[in-house]
């Protein structure tokens, strides 16, 4: 049942889908040279992680396709930025208006590139956290291998040499040694997994929202822009009025430069609207100038954004966990 | 002073900038082979329009850019497909919380990326768009070109052979006739460029607040699924209470779904706050239940923003305005 909604199975189009046939595919897509990234992404791609231990091997090729996906997203952004710039350029040979809102359009677009570049940076970081998961894999692999081998070497021994009692002896302390050393590294494994994965997705989480929404921000603010283009027709002979927008588009790029200085987490205005049980349970009303849709089920969740915010220095913190896990590694160890 | 905020000077960074020291840069940028796009992204951008009339050279260049844009955007959502999957795939091998909660992840990360592919169809409208005030340009730099060879003409003859007067006022009557032909190529490029930009920019501006609403919408949800992972250390050899997730993780999704196909331009949360007089004086508070924020200068925003909902049809509009210069035209050319 709970397998709906999963990737590992196909999906059906929704009726929305069905209802709204979407605009037609874009011309460029996939018909030229270098249409699947080119050859650096598909070796990256394919060669990840074939040489490491078995255990890391998915995750070694998650590392390896997130790294496609940051170098995709920085051809675009610089390409944006020239977009912007040329835009400009172009205006700069037309009439006064088209000229000042091509060049404030531009400074927006050029705007949104350099915030594609600070999510690029804050992606990158979620992609580390994902490289230490990888690299606890890595390390953990080797002492479940230890221990199946010293499985394999007693039982060879009680089949060839089952009066070698002394032999067999030592190799089952050091299976019991073994088997501490595994049960301590299945623990780290778990607790550092699930640590770094909530810490990980839940800063990718936040540098999205944060680089969605600014991006929605600006496009209002070009749309605001756009409003002071004079688009009426004009007939042979007859010359425009005069532009006198200066003022105004430097105030909307004033604005929307305070508008992006302004925002934080917690003016997030974009919020999901859950209907779990357990979150409406808890609610407190005591925010009465939210929205009617976010009182229902929203207010509890309020108070999480705000935490999330330093997930910074809790991708630090978790070292701590390491810590805690070795300790008790060496109590069992002491007791053995 | 209207150029301050303007590309094409340079810009010092704000206090925000200096304040809040971004993060490291990206450890993957522009380190590596196909770092600047490759041959084809260069390739394109520096002939285009190089063959064409002046006139067009500069849009030409543009939108050859906006092409290496959707590419960029198109490999970075595919790639981001297959880090979805990815994903699934490696919560498969972990114990059941990741194994549930890394594969509803990736069915959220993989909706985004439907999303990237939606916007980057809906991109490449605004691309043709673009293109086709480039092929006004085009075509408007012939009439120019031919009134001005006809002024030279008639310079040449009047220095050359002044006392054929017959042929210097058939040139002449030529030239009213390029005059007015050119007159209206003019008063075209500037009603086509300005219908034209508008259209463009507000499809494009359209489409950039729903995509990233909604992936905004979408990462919201993403961090309450992650709440769903217990991330409390466990001790060696301590099990972990099993996973009872499946439903809440389960709703959450398709929450999401909701909320995805509930979502229209008119509901979009985020707005630009102007801080411009005019829009100022035609503020009617008759929606009280608005938060106090937008209650100052949004209102008369509210409609434009609902007018702008069908953009796609005025793209195909415009092309009466065209019809229109046309009727003048032929107007004074059957007046002359």
């Amino acid at each position: 049942m709970h397998k709906t909604y999963s990737l590992r199975n196909a999906r059906v189009p929704t009726q929305s889908q069905l209802q709204n046939p979407p605009p037609p595919p874009a011309t460029t897509k996939g018909k030229f040279f270098g249409g699947k990234g080119g050859l650096a992404f598909n070796f990256r791609k394919n060669y990840a992680g074939a040489m490491g231990p078995q255990l890391a091997r998915k995750l070694a090729q998650l590392v390896k396709i997130e790294k496609n996906v940051l170098r995709a997203m920085e051809i675009a952004s610089m390409e944006r930025r020239q977009a912007a710039q040329q835009l400009s350029l172009w205006g700069l040979e037309n009439d006064d208006d088209v000229s000042d809102i091509t060049d404030k359009l531009g400074v927006l677009i050029y705007e949104m590139s350099e915030l594609d570049d600070q999510f690029i940076d804050r992606y990158d970081q979620y992609r580390l956290t994902l490289k230490s998961i990888r690299d606890i894999e890595n390390s953990i692999q080797g002492s479940r291998d230890r221990k199946e081998k010293i499985d394999d070497k007693i039982a060879y021994l009680k089949y060839k040499d089952p009066n070698n009692i002394q032999k067999i002896e030592i190799l089952e302390q050091e299976l019991v040694r073994a088997e501490a050393e595994s049960l301590v590294a299945e623990a780290q494994l778990s607790n550092i997994t699930r640590s770094k994965m909530k810490a990980a997705f839940s800063y990718q989480f936040d540098s999205m929202i944060e680089h969605s929404e600014k991006v929605a921000l600006i496009a209002g603010y070009g749309k605001a822009l756009l409003e002071l283009l004079d688009d009426s027709p004009v007939t042979p002979g007859e010359t425009r009025p005069a532009y006198d927008g200066y003022e105004a588009s430097k105030q909307i790029i004033i604005d929307a430069e305070h508008a992006l200085n302004e925002w934080t987490l917690d003016t997030a205005q974009v919020r999901p609207n859950l209907s779990i049980r357990e979150y409406q349970e808890e609610t407190d009303s005591s925010d009465e100038d939210l929205d009617n849709r976010r009182i229902n089920n929203q207010t509890v969740q309020e108070n999480e954004w705000i935490d999330d915010e330093d997930d910074d220095s809790r991708i630090i913190e978790q070292d701590d966990d390491d810590q805690e896990v070795q300790n008790v590694a060496n109590n069992i160890e002491q007791s053995l």
